[in-house]
């Protein structure tokens, strides 16, 4: 099975930036640890601080991967754009977050992008992008 | 691991009530597959669709479980009281939902019960409650 | 016919709560009047200040009455899973008031379960049930 | 007993307009029926698409009128004025709608005028007028 | 005098439940204490996690007591049932809360059932419970 | 001076209407006494129920009338095309109230029309339309 | 083709009324010179300032004409009976605007009747009308 | 009769003040003329910069003079304890404005003293004032 | 122990103002009761209606009171200048209200200061002050 | 004449995205049958999912081209950046959507940019971009 | 140049209250370092806990001053009143803040005085008002 | 001193854009001056429309920079991913605006940046820039 995992601003400081949220291991680390752990299916990876660049990739990866995990950081809770791209997609996108968003400020309990995706996992740290790794190989 | 499934109102008719949202099996069913699915962990189970009930069951279970997965249906939105009850004990709670809950009325894009949770898992079916299991393993 | 009238919370004291707004006639005495007028119609009754002892009454008899008639008081404005079990179950359930919900605060002119009910009848006193009674036995 | 229907705009393309939403009968049919179920009660009906000629019906009839019943139409949700003049006659004042208003757009959800009327009835199709003669027959 | 005391949801795990919030005495423990200081009064306690029943006793207990004391816990913010059975009453409700409600979470600040009250004391601690019954000795 | 009077719905009902609250002389009568105490000018009076004949006289005499003095009711609050028929002619427009529009519901405290008006006189009974009238023979 | 133009309240003054808004040519001027430019399709006109008769004129026309092109002027911001009328006919409706309403007050960014039109045009001075006939043309 | 004129923060500066909204006479000035139109009556006169002293002058003088005219500027808009004085003291008072607050900023629309008093008067200049008194010597 | 009472505005005139509200016993007369009762306790009192005063009077106090138990008046519902006030004392502030605020208007129900006061008691009328002393002898 | 139309994010998918509500022809295509149509105008194209790109067109743009075609997509109800783009440039900006955005999300209703374009034109499929073409060429 | 420097609620306090926000220098010494910094102008100062004493003393300055800098602490984000005095006066008002009122309460991120102010700094400490002399200075 | 200053959109537009609002030098010609004015300190400069590179830009910059400048234009009040960005750096950061913020729209009005600043300053049109320095050369 193919995956694109795509994370948007900020995630690219992970293992950096506030380790008392974030925790303290980069992204690319995690993501090896995965690859290992699901070593039948093809996880590929992008990360951008532009949100048109986050679109493009959607565009570009959503008609053929076979489901995208999507962390769209500080976008998620203002990006109608992004929400229509994956709106126009047939590949099933999965938002997850690494906080528990509904423990933060009120302007992050709001997801734009939450209704075009198949589901959304929050709250359990780097756990959370294998948790949708879980949910396409059992449903995908 | 001992790990509790709560159900609140109206998940006792999975199976019956509206499938084109809720699918077809009942939880019953689906339970046994789980409990086979992960055959070195207890699952207990528990439903009601009083409000009451729900918490003083987070209230007994709460200090002994080692995790608690939690679907409040249509209390999920309303109930302070549960979320209450959540944040008094020390077992990790994980909400979870069937339907993509932002595909659906706004009132219930409102979680009063999430900022107590560990984690949210919402959209996969059947599935959230497998994924739930599956952060509580790794995690708990 | 076989129609089921559940009265939440309160709805019990009935002609000992302020009169000035709900009349002075128990619901008991009420109902054998309505079951005298209607003979050829079989009225059952349940009453329950419990949210989620409603709920259940709905899915009990839901499934097999031709016709509910359910005034849920203080719930009418709150609750989400009243709402849901009226969705979940196939007998056409109208919601009644006593009073006329318009002239009273602000917050009882919101109806969680209205947009589930068939319809809504309010402001006829004790007679509201009555005319919920013709409706089913003339569009049932 | 003496009883005056008042439709507001769009009600006189009962029977064309929006069938699946409004039934395909014209109200004209429908009010014969009424008067032939109803023989010894007088029967009145006034339709108009001005919001002021609604109120100024309701002037005229609302000395001498037994009783009115009124589907405002969309004036319902936003008239102020149409909500003074029932409340400046004493005449009873039955609000009615063909559909579940709770089912539809937001803005129908508020009634302007319900606070004025002696009740409501709403979601039984054309019977929701036959409710209205009922409620004055019995209590007017 | 006879006064009942009535706690809502979550405080049968007062001494227990976040200590920070609440302190350290289970509520029986300062029952005790309390109707040792009042010797000549009648304390009578009664504790439910479920909304329905908190109705229920004050149906029953407010037409005889003399007072009742209200810690409605997490319904105070949401429930009009128990507004509605409160207002139905003839008894005398104090409104009490353990913490300062204005210090934590919005949601918190507005009370349902306050306007149907004599009157409310919140922050005191435990002490909130004895301010009360002065209030009613004094009073009542 | 030339001035026009122009009364909205309901307001044909002076005398009967809600005596209580608009007090029980007929508009007529008052505009005798009124034409009587200012003898050198002009008073030309129009009433109507249908917001669409205000805004058309408001057209015909807006061009003309050194002074309209304007009593919306109920359209006061919710009448964009009355507010821009006030803007679109040269004449002065005093908007008048019989009854202090702060002390009645919320809906009543919001003028559509108030910022295209010269000025705003309201609570003073049927001596609001004098002292319009006092306001455009001295400034007019 | 058969195409009606409808005007609503105040449009009548056009030419008159605040030229540094709405231009200085008056509609029939314009009129005329719209038809010579579309010799080929019958342009109607009807201007009120009546609500009801412009309800009453899509009504009347909505069933036969190809196209109406619609400026309800004040309407637009308020009427839920005139977005009925519009849903109630077959016939394509064109909103249109002389003035770019989003350049204006608040209240005229809301438009009641946008989402029963085909389409919306605003901004363009008199030349509003001409591309809504365009539009007719090229796709009715 | 003897009426007291009270007028708010920043009044003092009438005559200096943004004469483009305010004019540019002083309030001493304009009150010399105003004593002199109606010599039979006593006109007394307060300013401050202070609410609280508003609020005193009020209680003082709201036992035993016969009518209050009342400017009270920015406290108009915010002041909960001045409306409160105005509704301890027998005196009708009168609340003016001498610009049309309407045509300004949002919160200048709100009036929180304004139910509080008999009626209100806004948007003749200084000439309010003196319709003001015109009410007094008509109705008090 | 030393306790200082203050009085915001209006409250001076409690036992003239709106005796229904607020009872007919003038503060003075109340305090030299409670006095009396306390005899082992220094009573202060201040009452202004100035705002400024009272923040003053609690920067003076409020380093040596061992608690101020604080009428605020009008100025509990908007004034943040008071609630800083009460924060940068070290002393137990107790807010206090004679009537119930939750019976009133909605502006009422709002409090400023609440979050920066020790606790909350409101609606005893006089006696609401004699619980605050209750509450400060006990745990001050 | 020189005109750019400017397309931003999502709409590169034109004729593969969402066919039933974006038609199936794709933006190239169209392009070139427009051109054709309008043979002595040149049209220039610009896309890009992002909004930095957008802005900086529109600055390169708009101080040389004759008009400017504006479908803003997704960024259309949330960018300040972009509205504040077209403000700095003196070209005129046509806004266009090829959906009627009134019968989508209400999120899509409010429009940043509408009030710094000449005019908007939506819901007429591919042909709104020939319409404000047909704007520019006749009044630009 | 002469600049008067106005404190205003509990701002006589600093160096006592809260020492983590607002530092634990007093301002009169900190005022005497400004004074030693620029030797060349001469600075004024005033505090008062009284909001119409602040703007008693805008008025009195504002005439002649090169500059105003105004901390106006919890009358900030409350005071119609104030923000008109600054209006009123000709010399340049400076808002400041010391601490980042963006980091506290949501109220506090509202300024009623901002937009009469020539600018605004907030959050640099006791350096915000140096900041406001620079800008004084620079630009005055 | 290491000093970054980023523009965001709209702001390499200085000196050609809207010169009435934010003056007519360019920030290059402004930037020399302040280089020279502050010769012992570094001043680096970069400018983008890209929301997600001027995030890129202070990830990069953040942790070695001693201050960063930020004018962040249009993305000052939408931005949750700027707002990240500047939370997950060391480096203090200085909002800062040209114009008057509080003196335009509403929406202008919140920054959702300011509270992951250090301090804030609007209004000082280019010089806004300088004082950002001087607070970082004072306190960095």
């Amino acid at each position: 099975m193919k995956i694109l995992i795509i994370n948007g601003p900020n995630l690219n400081l992970l293992g950096k930036r506030e380790p008392e949220v974030y925790g303290n291991q980069t992204f690319e680390s995690y993501l090896d640890e995965l690859q290992k752990r699901y070593p039948t299916h093809t996880l590929a990876y992008f990360q951008s601080n532009v949100e048109g660049e986050l679109i493009t990739k959607i565009q570009e990866a959503g008609f053929t991967a076979e489901g995208i995990i999507l962390n769209a950081g500080g976008y998620t809770h203002t990006s109608v754009a992004l929400a229509d791209a994956i709106a126009a997609v047939p590949a099933p996108v999965i938002e997850v977050h690494i906080s528990n968003v509904f423990k933060r400020e009120d302007f992050r309990h709001v997801s734009m992008i939450g209704k075009n995706c198949r589901g959304s996992i929050s709250g359990f740290g780097m756990d959370s992008y294998r948790l949708a790794i879980e949910s396409l190989v059992q449903t995908g």
